[in-house]
This record gives structure tokens, sequence and C-alpha cells, in this order.
């Protein structure tokens, strides 16, 4: 069902030094998983031209579907990800009149009265090719663009952007291309078995719910007595086979929590 | 003076579903900037050998000299970070005796009486030539592995876990390499001028103070009035020039802004 490969790829040294928290990862994370998709890999990279440039090659060379890059995109000196996107797939970078239209929309919806400047029009300059995805929160527009057999995004890295633009446009293009795909996710909390004991059981269940995605989170001991929460994830195109499934599911890990003298309950989705 | 490559790979599909930020990444960036360094990528994957191996192979060919693995050491089915290092390096897994002391011992300390079972002696199964690092939080070792000319750690993924491992073992390990750097940061919030408009003068500083980092995070607007914080993040061997440097920094962009009839206050470190 997972056919198609999806990579993140979130441009930024404060990701890498920490200041920064990815939420952005997690969050674009979460809502490739509501349409029925999972990111295969996230890769984190630094403002540098050769960095950006290797990340997406491999990419490429994975044969991934969709790359969505985040972060970048602004108008200061180290927002260079455009740039090198142009330079790895030798593109020029060319003034896009729509993006630029999208900027100047954006600044006189404000009644920002702002010049043109070189930093300012920087964010206008697009790989040839690029079509520009209209920011309503910000000034610097997405882009989608294609390379080789991979669809590539480029959103801004300021989290309302880079949601407004994802919800407003890369979503629907999603969409169009793998259908609808059902999914149910759900958290049970296991008490008085742990994990290492559980484990055999667990790796059986998988193999009985090969539509299913099964994990195991030890959260220690609480009062002497060992908790995990298990998580469930399933997906099917079917939507009351799914929901069917995983109600079949979860009666079976209750049969066998109970006989073994463990507590269980489903704490959430 | 950064001359040391460090990447992290960090493993896990709930990284990947969203359903978990991704806070150990940022935990072992800013662990590694306190020591003077800055991890070069952070690769999240799947619980999958194939993923797990040719992230492995891409940070060993990027000539890391350190690559930090989290995530995957516990006892379930899908904890298969060490099986798919050593597939991928061609050795076997074989069980080390002092990993199998160091979990007997954590059982005993705790007095749990639990039976060695398959999936508990799975935690001192090791790729060949591994080195077991003690974990005081938890089973599973952390372990510590030569693979070229890479230094390879891998840290189970529970956080206060990965936490002690690191503190305890890896951070010694990585200070005798790299001797001691010293670092100064500081966080500079500037009101009134957008960040399109102080692209140039940031540029200029960037030139005239290459041992720093310098990034702004625009914040917005405020009640009209444009915001963002600019991250000054500066490295040294020599702590008494550091400090001069970064307060000679300061008082330029004082006088810069208030130049231009912006307002500037340092808010943090």
């Amino acid at each position: 069902m997972e056919s198609l490969r999806v990579e993140l790829i979130t441009v930024g040294h404060e990701l890498l030094t920490g200041s920064t928290v990815n939420t952005n990862a997690s969050w674009i994370g979460m809502s490739l998983s509501k349409l029925g998709l999972t990111l295969s890999r996230i890769t984190v990279v630094d403002d540098r031209v050769d960095e950006i440039c290797s990340s997406l090659n491999e990419a490429i060379s994975r044969k991934s579907s969709f790359i969505i890059f985040v972060g970048g995109l602004g108008p200061t000196h180290d927002d260079i990800t455009l740039e090198a996107i142009a330079k790895c797939i030798g593109k020029k970078l060319v003034l896009n009149k729509d993006a630029l239209h999208m900027i100047r929309e954006y600044y006189r919806e404000r009644k920002l009265k702002l010049r043109m400047t070189k930093e300012r029009l920087k964010m206008a300059m697009l790989p040839e090719g690029s079509i520009p995805l209209r920011n309503r929160k910000g000034t610097a527009p997405g882009i989608q663009l294609g390379i080789d057999n991979s669809l590539v995004f480029c959103l801004p890295g300021v989290p309302r952007e880079m949601r407004s633009i994802f919800n407003t446009s890369i979503k629907k293009i999603i969409i169009e291309r793998i259908g609808t795909i059902y999914r149910e996710r759900k958290l049970v909390l296991i008490e008085g078995i742990p994990e290492s004991s559980l484990a055999p059981f667990i790796r059986k269940l998988q193999k009985s719910y090969p539509e299913a995605y099964v994990k195991s989170h030890p959260k220690g001991y609480h009062e002497g007595i060992s908790r995990l929460v298990l998580e469930l994830d399933m997906r099917a195109s079917d939507k009351e086979k799914l929901e069917r499934r995983l109600e079949e599911m979860i009666s079976t890990i209750k049969d066998y929590i109970k006989n073994k003298g463990g507590n269980l309950k489903v704490i959430g989705e």
C-alpha cells in the first residue's frame, strides 16, 4: 500500500545545535500519516550548499516520489536552500513573476510600504521550472519542482508559514496522486508485564497483522509495577475492514494480557 | 577548529510518523555544542535493516569521526539497530560477557527475579569488537565500536537512559579526542527593523566575525512592529578572547540598530 517513498529534508543550523527542536518534522510526519503515508527518512542538514545538495541527490537516488524541504527560503544570507538546489541540478535561479507578484501582494495587503530590495527580490528567484506556492502567513512563497522522477517541495521554516502552505497546496497535490487511505491508531497501556516478557507475543501479533505497525514503548516501573504503551497503527483503503481488524487485534491483546495476570487500558489514539 | 565531523542517526518509526518529537536529537545537539562541536547531520530512519545500514554507510563515506546511533537497542522485535549494523559491516552478533554481566547486575540491583529469556539475552548480543557502555537507568547497555576511521556509539532511545550513557561514557571519550573548546551564545531581540532590511548588515557582520555563527529568526509583527531574534554563537580555544570579541560584536549591532531607529535587547544565552 505504501509504495510511495516520501523524504523530508529540514535545513537549519539551529536544528543541529539543538537550540530549536524539530517540531516541523513531527508536524509533517503526522500530517502525512493522516493522508496514509509514512515518511521514509528525515534528514537535517546545515545551511550549506554542499550538504543541501548531497541530501537532495541521496533522496533522489532512493527513488523518492516526494521530497519535502523545510527551511532556508527567507531573505537572509544563510537562506540558501533554493540556490543550493539550483546549483545541484545545474539550473539557474531566475526571477519568477508569479512569485514576485505574491510577495508584492503580501506587502500590499499588510499596507507595508517596503522597497523591493535585493534581499526581498531573492525570495522570488527560483530554480528554473519551479512553480511558486502561495504563502498566506509570510513573504517567501513555497515552491514545487520536478527533478527526475521526484516531485520536490520547498517550504519556509517558520512553522505557521510551513503549515499553511502544506495545508493549502501540498496536501491536495499528494491526495491527487495517492487517493484516500484510511488510518486508525490506538495506544494501549499495559501494566504488570515487562517489555522483555511481552516481546514474543508482540512478534507474533505483528506477523498476524502485517497491515499494522506494532510498537511497544516501555515506561519504566511505577510503584514496582512495569508499564508500557503499545502503539497500534493500521492502514487500509477499506474503512470498515480497517475498524473490524483493529478491534479484533485489541481483543487478542486483551485476552493475552488478562491470561498473564496483567492490566490493560486503551488510553488514546 | 571544527575539523571533526559528528553525525547522529536516530532510529524509530515513531519519529517518522510524528507521534514522538525528536527531543533526543536536540539534546545531543546541545550537549555536543557545550563540548564545542556541532552536528553535521541528523538522519532519522525506520526500524529496518536496509535503512539503518545505508545511513551508516553514508555517514562513514562522509568521513565522520563520530557517528552516534540512538534507538533500537531494546528487547523487542523491532529493536534491530545492532543486528543491522552487524549485517552492514559483515560481522556477527556475539554474546558479550561484559554486557551480559551489566544486564544481570541491573536486574539484581532492582531485586527483579527475571529469567534470562531470548529477548533479554538479545540486549547482550553485540557486533563483534564492540565495547559495552554501562546503562545505569535501564537494561540495554550502550555500545562503542570502531568502523573504518569512524568511532560509532549506539544508545538506547529512552531519553533518561540515552542521557545517562552519554554523560557518563561518551562525553569523556569525545573530550579526550578534541580538547576543550569554549563557546558563548547570545540571543538579541531586535524590534522595528524587518529581517529583509537587516540582511545586508548581517551579511557584513558574519564576514567580520568568521568564528561566529550569526542567524536571524523572524518573529513576525507585534502591534505593527516587526520583531526578530538574532542568534550569535561563537567558539574559540581562548576564553578571554572569545568574550572580548563577542562584546565587540554586540556593540557593533547596538550602534547599527540605534542608528536605524530600532530597539535592541539581549534576551538570553
